[in-house]
């Protein structure tokens, strides 16, 4: 995705490190595009009863990685608690379906590397989160010097 | 909306009242409509700079709404924590994007239409969540008779 | 859908009639619902694999049904002929995922509403699509006093 | 997006190269962010007024970027002139809105940004729509050696 980040260049938000952001989108597009083919996949497969609930979360999953894709690419003046709630709920998300998905990756290769993809977005959601200011202003971990890390 | 009842006659959804899923379902369809309706009516206007935050919040709210809408259409097997994290975020969505229309009611009539579907669809989204279990399992206010409502 | 139509009291389209818009866009979030609880319900079938196709098409409409109702939603100079090109895609999805549930429909209620939805949102598309300016600007049937319609 | 590749490894498409889809999804993805941040951007300008249309575009563009991207992700059995609809639509989608950004590049970075993922997504786009059967099941152009063509 070349020219993903081009576009966060001059981003507005002042706490949000910009490379950050940049792989959570890649994280939540590449997240949603897996899901569906999973879930496609899933329609084909013999054991296709076994996979029910993999297709039930795949379509959730991808629903919620879009949607946070779309609030991480609006920069200005939102509302901050709203985009960690959605945040959130993209890597609980993810860590739902990629568990289940887990369960299936040793017989299908979709639920693999469905699973990977639920993993990374996950792991990139989180490090956004880290960042993010939370209800009180503050960050976590606390960023240095700013008086929060006791000795 | 005259096909959206029959949708949901028969859902396996043991704790939700079908009646307010399904006007919940409506109600973040009718705002998703009226934001981006707002947003884009807002474009037009002569104080347009003053409408900036009014655009943003709309955005937003529309794109919580529709994928809030999408999970609420499915019934079976779906993660309760995750869905209840989400009808939140909608609630809360809905919430501040209204606040914001509503300082502009009196000069546009599509911030006024847009405040009361915000209002509308937090309302619907509070008594789908009142209906949810919570993470111990529990509703609020507590079913009768389920032995919460010590004397 | 109680707050739809004011949404729409003062749009900027000259050619379409604010009605026929307000109902596609209910009969597209109403389609849309149908299709993921279509989807939905078919997992839980013990004739699931004879319903593969079925929850493949109900997602392909359901996505198409969301798009079209966000475009259709705003209303200022947008690309006429886009509009177009998605409204006619979506007639055309909600037609042949109509005519799958249609094959289930005496043996799943799901199917049978969801048929039905499709129906109404095909037919509500064409009604937009009657009134939408073509590649020459004229409406069809055209209108009655525009020369058109020489004998 | 490291993992996109893996997901089409075994894709059910006899028609079209798994790397050309690979590559429309991520450009449809990098074209939806890259739209809702410079719609996003815009708003921030003191020139507003006159990043109206491009605001507008960009809102257009970013929804069937999504769409597209999803109905991609998707390779079993489902209508291939449907599919073949949406994609010519969202190329026309992002030849549109990049033209708009094209006038405004030399002024705002975000719209070069844009414009450039605009490009990239609608030549990905007619990249699939060379391998995807018409109306007729050919390709366009022929495949080599089926006859097509003439001497």
């Amino acid at each position: 995705m070349q020219s993903l980040d081009d576009t966060l260049l001059t981003p507005n938000r002042p706490h949000v490190d910009t490379r950050s952001l940049a792989e959570c989108m890649e994280a939540c597009a590449a997240c949603e595009i897996a899901c569906l083919g999973c879930a496609d996949a899933c329609l084909t497969e013999t054991d296709l009863v076994a996979l029910r609930r993999c297709i039930r979360l795949d379509l959730d999953c991808a629903d919620i990685c879009g949607v946070t894709m779309r609030l991480l690419a609006r920069s200005i003046d939102g509302d901050a608690k709203l985009l960690r709630a959605v945040v959130e709920a993209c890597a609980r998300a993810c860590a739902t379906c990629g568990a289940e998905c887990h369960l299936h990756e040793n017989d299908h290769e979709h639920c693999r590397v469905c699973a990977e993809a639920c993993r990374r977005c996950a792991e990139r959601c989180g490090r956004v989160l880290r960042d993010l200011p939370d209800t009180y202003g503050g960050t976590h971990p606390p960023e240095p010097g700013n008086g929060a890390e006791i000795p």
